[in-house]
């Protein structure tokens, strides 16, 4: 099965496991066997896994206590609980409840915009899909699958996107375009200019639809960045917005994710979706996740010390990285990729796979400090080898 | 979103709530709002829930072991752990892993299949489904969202799939069809009969898609069933087969299906499926699930107590009911659905929505044989009412 992981890292897992044919089997080939949370081997506490971009500090603890709750339920259908946290949402974001579709993590909602998309379009002219490159892959891996155009335009300076090129792009033929824009982007961190986006939103006619992917929107601190929610906010039928519990609320593995959308463009994006088929604990734990911001504060503070731990050694070895607005820093390595992931995973660290930003980068996930500090350690031993 | 809750039923929560407009807003006015599992109520731990096909027993007490330890790999994506999962499903159904694709419930399976079935056609014909009728909404629903032609051949007698009226159906003008054959079938219990359904198989054209939907596979006792996984087994690439875990394991709220078919098929149907998506709890839950054979012998000893308590009564009562092979029992009631459904929430039980089985029945799930005790007396006091 074509997968997240296949798009966006190769792991110690798959490192360890024999090629297989076929797409489920590829999906399987992506898994991260050998990893702590394999129960089926021997736990490896000590491996690092700075590779996903998840939230090492793991759910907050009122969050915790409603998982432990929701055992109780998990033989009922968890419709109550869909409701309860589209209402939550809808409050926080100051939409209505109807402008949201709940999903399996943002990927599923992705997923059902881009095959809304498709279907939408006479399959004489199905569409074209523009975005920046490097980005996040799944987009790419749909149009594939859909039989759908993708064209990736080349980020400028510093891996920031190139907005006058993908307006231009986007143009070209006229017709129908989904424009995928993910701020701040993945793998680079960096955010999509405000300004330049919402302008081009509200000059570009209603066939060009913006895909406005903000997985990392908790953790962006520049003062300039607005959510594009505020243009659905202001009636925009071709703007719909992702976003994710998988990242700073630490529930990556709960599946929780979202769209939010003009409530007419929400009425056709929700025919290719099972919106009903959230998971109640990953329901539940995310409303209680919602509402505790102090954990959400703290997880931010950790993250930023984390990150100034990294940066700090990174000047110190001379080598370069991106400012980012993530949880994840991507920065330069004088080393092969291939050869430097074995080395790291050798040495129990998780870095991810090789991500299209040409050769000499890394994108490494942002642990808790303490696992910064182990992490530097390795990496200024392997600048010492001439390893990084 | 449609749903379906919409689909299958209306129930408590729906009655108390005001009708909205908008898919979104018919998920949630699906929701059962007022029941035990809604954690901003007040818990109302009488109410009887018969109307959703769930497990009341819960789920295996290994487990609930295996649930609680979930909470430590909540924050990580759940990778590895659908690696497990269809590992052991493959050992138990004799395939190979690659002939396995994970979903969010057997629901999402079926939008897979059908939107798979749906893209392989040319826009000119874009192929026909045909189904029993009644049988489970999910599929009739799909096909009006993705623009497919549905037909639905009315049961035989005592409900029994008129499998000629059907096959001559899937025949009539020729080119792709996708037959959707719930068996046992929901809400009828009837199983449908493995000879002749095999023989279709076997004599019909590689444009003739069987999807077999054994969502109540497990409750099964008729000598003469088979599952048609055996087919996939001799090597059909027209077959797939979906199955949940959301019955008899317990675990409709952890939400975990899957489908199995030809590998061939297999690597169609991952394009469209979000296979990496199930939650992690889930994923564990259910591979613990799986091991547990006498937690699943047991559910099936209470079951047919719960069954037996029941049609004692509806025989005592002078209602007629189906012999069905599921967790729920079709049975006569004298009285107006719509009525008897207000009623019944006015005692504290949910029964359901209206089935398209004609007027007088009511499809009832079998709860605990305390739960059935509990009903089979307001039951009988609706019958000396002139209510039911």
């Amino acid at each position: 099965m074509p997968s997240r992981r296949t798009l966006l890292q190769m792991s110690l897992g798959a490192m360890l496991m024999p090629a297989a044919a076929g797409p489920a089997a590829a999906w399987r080939s992506q898994a991260r066997a050998g990893t702590p949370h394999d129960q089926d081997r021997p736990a490896r506490q000590s491996i690092l896994r700075l590779d996903s971009n998840e939230n090492s500090l793991g759910m907050s603890p009122e969050a915790r206590k409603v998982f432990a709750r929701s055992l109780d339920v998990a033989n009922r259908y968890p419709d109550g609980h869909a409701q309860a946290l589209c209402d939550a949402l809808a409050a926080d974001l100051t939409v209505s409840p109807d402008q949201i579709l709940l999903t399996n993590g943002s990927t599923a909602s992705i997923r059902a915009i881009v095959q809304s998309f498709r279907q939408n379009r006479p399959s004489t002219a199905e569409g074209r899909v523009v975005a920046q490159d490097p980005t996040f892959g799944i987009v790419e891996r749909l149009c594939r699958d859909l039989g759908l155009a993708y064209h990736g335009v080349p980020t400028g300076k510093d891996f920031a996107p190139d907005m006058v090129a993908m307006e231009k792009a986007a143009r070209k033929d006229g017709g129908p375009v989904l424009v995928y824009m993910v701020t701040p982007n993945n793998p680079t961190g960096v955010v999509a200019p405000t300004p330049a986006l919402f302008d081009w939103i509200r000059r570009a006619d209603e066939e060009t639809i913006f895909l406005i992917d903000e997985a990392y929107h908790d953790y962006v601190d520049a003062p300039s960045y607005e959510s594009a929610v505020r243009l659905i906010r202001d009636g925009h039928r071709n703007v719909i917005v992702t976003r994710t519990f998988s990242k700073l609320h630490g529930m990556a593995g709960l599946r929780v994710g979202y769209a939010v959308a003009h409530k007419d463009t929400m009425a056709d994006l929700s025919r290719f979706s099972d919106g009903w088929n959230i998971n109640s604990t990953g329901l539940m734990v995310a409303k209680a996740s919602l509402a505790d911001t102090s954990w959400r504060a703290h997880c931010l503070r950790q993250n930023t010390e984390a990150r100034t731990i990294l940066t700090d050694t990174l000047d110190t070895l001379g080598l370069g990285h991106i400012p980012g607005h993530t949880n994840f820093v991507l920065h330069r390595i004088a080393a092969d990729h291939a050869d430097y992931k074995r080395r790291m995973a050798d040495h129990g660290v998780l870095v991810g796979r090789y991500m299209r930003t040409g050769p000499g980068w890394n994108r490494l996930s942002l642990g808790t400090p303490d696992e910064m500090r182990r992490f530097v350690d390795i990496l200024t031993d392997f600048r010492r080898r001439g390893w990084a």
